[in-house]
């Protein structure tokens, strides 16, 4: 299938397993989804130019740009008037205005919501500083429902539809029944969130999912990536715990039961420090926020003080590095070396074009770069790291909410006639 | 894609990505692919049933089965007269008798090649036993072209079409050059192994084609486990050194640059065994077969001697390990311990359904299967493995090449109509 999403790759293999017959009604949703992606992917063009993109006749882009109109989901781009009148060589683009997805973030310290419209863009950002580690899980769903009723009701009042809702959790995920599994960063173990979010919210409420906060990360960092053709993708991200999203061939890679991408616990030093979870020398231990704090400071040093906001401690500890405090310093040469002996391992299991770093790895991000690099490169068996880059996310903490809420979006781009398409 | 091929699962993420756009010239095309899987993966059925099954009308599948036995890839299935008669009810099949794929393995010592017909049964095998390691590259693409040539011939003066050749080899592959780029367990390294076979067996032969062992065996071991729904599966190898194969959602994942699934490498043990490649502490450096033969003998036993064929070596360490030899033994625990350890990572970052060990895993494996899976309940972080079982390989020593005849017969099977198709 990458074959079909990627042009100009070398044929992949489409080995077994059965395709989806193609008749004229699931053509045409096909169709109306291509044209769809097409807009947002490669931004306005007139129905001509889609015609020759797409490969299809005319007048069958001319039926289904309109139907794309009249569901609200594009519109005719307002021209400057330059002497050429008329419809024919009238551009069409994505209209973002009638339609959100949401996307909601729990996590160690916060819940955050982001409202995206059509095309991408924020539209509503916000941010509830909440202990949720020291929490019931039933307070953090309290809250965590208030702010998307909030949003709800707002965008309700506006007229605008809200396509879905997607949480982002930090930890193992049951996608299909909803369920925080293992959180152990926020003690949550087999919690029903959706459920449980599905009862607060009511039965209007519009259709609620559940994702690993990295994968979602991964899918906003993606929708980057591909505008520079690139469709193979690690995001790794540094905080409390060390979670990873892996984009394969344009597509998020769950595994059999949603549960890829643990990339934590790769156990990469066998005498090393002990792991929350029990174990010894997990990758965590060398590259996780702890790990770094450790490394940085005195156990009655400040920077341990975790009821100080994350943002503000990873300041302090930038100002330490630009001083020139050589503990700091050799703290973030040692996370630098951990990080690019996992990513190293990474790169050569999966060869992505390109790793992205995000949490505090980009935080701290200019000190730690040039020495991952480095360790990848001397690391990974193809040569020049298999083509691979490794950069720093521009995203910050949003990058899970962002992800979610472009997820939530996704079902109209898949389906722009299905039921939640318009 | 997922979704695509595996009816029955959740439905996964289709994130962005321009998909092909379907005209009726591409719809019948892939059509006729859809009809010939469907005979492959579910047996011989009756026209109303394909009908049924893909959701196309009849009389459209009555014409793509009239091409696909015009074209001899399907057949009308003998029927034993039990008073029904006509052709409604009429079975169709697979025709295997002509079309053959053919897969060549090149390793350590030896080059070996098999022939399969359309319905991937065996109809021809060959070994060359050949220092290959010690050869220069030129002779062993002298036999190896030798070997082919024999079964082109063969097949010719039968009548029967070559749909391709697969070469398998072990190491990191340029797919679309053609180009071994480094291969240290026979000491290749850039060299351009399908433009030479190119040369060597002249224009008329089959389109050639270049991939990485273990990949190859991924796909063999693949359809098999397809057949009891498995489509997220990685294939590990123990030879000389530990290869990986991953399917994930039903396609082999091959990565960017077509490097991925280079699982040997994974710095595991810092303080470890040093290993071919120069590091410390390569995951090839625990469970390859060098580490079996240092952990079970001394270094003046007979089971050093690589002149010895593998087979019988490995035969030979049997026969200790079933008349109790303690330090055997103790020698299959570690390897177990280091395998789990390896899978468990492995297993976290992919979550596959099934892990099957190959190679020399599998040839003693009653001795490592149950402390492996012991190893990996205990290290993954998904409760229950996250629903992955590791099972050992029944393909011996011949997955790659079965697995790369299986490649060669693809092409016939996604595009039934095409130049290669018939």
């Amino acid at each position: 299938m990458t074959t079909e999403r990627c042009a100009g790759r070398a044929r992949d293999l489409a080995m077994t397993g059965p395709a989806r017959p193609t008749d004229r009604a699931s053509v045409r949703r096909g169709n109306l989804g291509l044209v769809l992606r097409l807009l947002r992917d490669s931004g306005p063009r007139t129905r001509a130019r889609i015609a020759t993109e797409t490969g299809l006749p005319k007048p069958t882009i001319t039926s289904l740009v309109g139907e794309l109109i009249e569901r609200g989901l594009v519109r005719e781009r307002p021209v400057e008037r330059d002497g050429s009148i008329g419809r024919p060589g009238c551009a069409v683009e994505i209209d973002g205005s009638g339609i959100r997805g949401i996307g909601v973030e729990i996590n160690v310290d916060y819940v955050s919501l982001i409202a995206l419209d059509l095309r991408g863009e924020v539209t509503a950002e916000r941010r509830l500083v909440l202990d949720v580690l020291g929490s019931t899980h039933e307070t953090v769903l309290d809250a965590t429902a208030q702010l998307i009723r909030q949003t709800l009701d707002a965008l309700h009042q506006q007229g605008i539809r809200a396509v879905g809702v997607t949480l982002a959790a930090p930890g193992v995920i049951d996608l299909p029944g909803g369920v925080v599994r293992h959180a152990p960063n926020i003690g949550w173990r087999d919690i029903p969130a959706i459920d449980a979010l599905r009862g607060r919210l009511g039965p209007s409420a519009p259709p609620l999912r559940l994702e690993n906060d990295a994968k979602l990360g991964a899918i906003a960092e993606y929708l980057r990536a591909s505008a520079d053709g690139i469709h193979d993708l690690i995001y790794v991200t540094g905080e409390t715990g060390v979670g990873g999203g892996i984009i394969s061939g344009g597509q998020l890679l769950r595994g059999a039961a949603g549960f890829a991408g643990e990339i934590g616990h790769m156990p990469l030093d066998p005498t090393g420090h002990r792991c929350a979870c029990g174990r010894r020398g997990c990758w965590e231990t060398m590259v996780g926020l702890a790990a770094l704090y450790r490394l940085a400071a005195e156990p009655d040093d400040a920077v341990h003080d975790l009821t100080v906001d994350l943002e503000q401690r990873l300041a302090g500890l930038l100002g330490r590095a630009d001083a020139g405090d050589p503990r700091m310093l050799s703290a973030l040469d040692q996370v630098a070396d951990g990080l690019g002996l996992g990513l190293a391992l990474l790169i050569d299991v999966l060869n992505p074009r390109a790793v992205v770093l995000g949490g505090y790895f980009a935080h701290l991000g200019g000190y730690l770069i040039d020495r991952v690099r480095s360790v990848v490169d001397e690391r990974v068996m193809a040569p020049e790291a298999g083509g691979c880059q490794v950069v720093l996310s521009t995203l910050g903490f949003t990058a899970a909410a962002r992800g979610a809420a472009h997820l939530a979006l996704d079902a109209v781009y898949q389906d722009p006639g299905g039921s939640t398409g318009a």
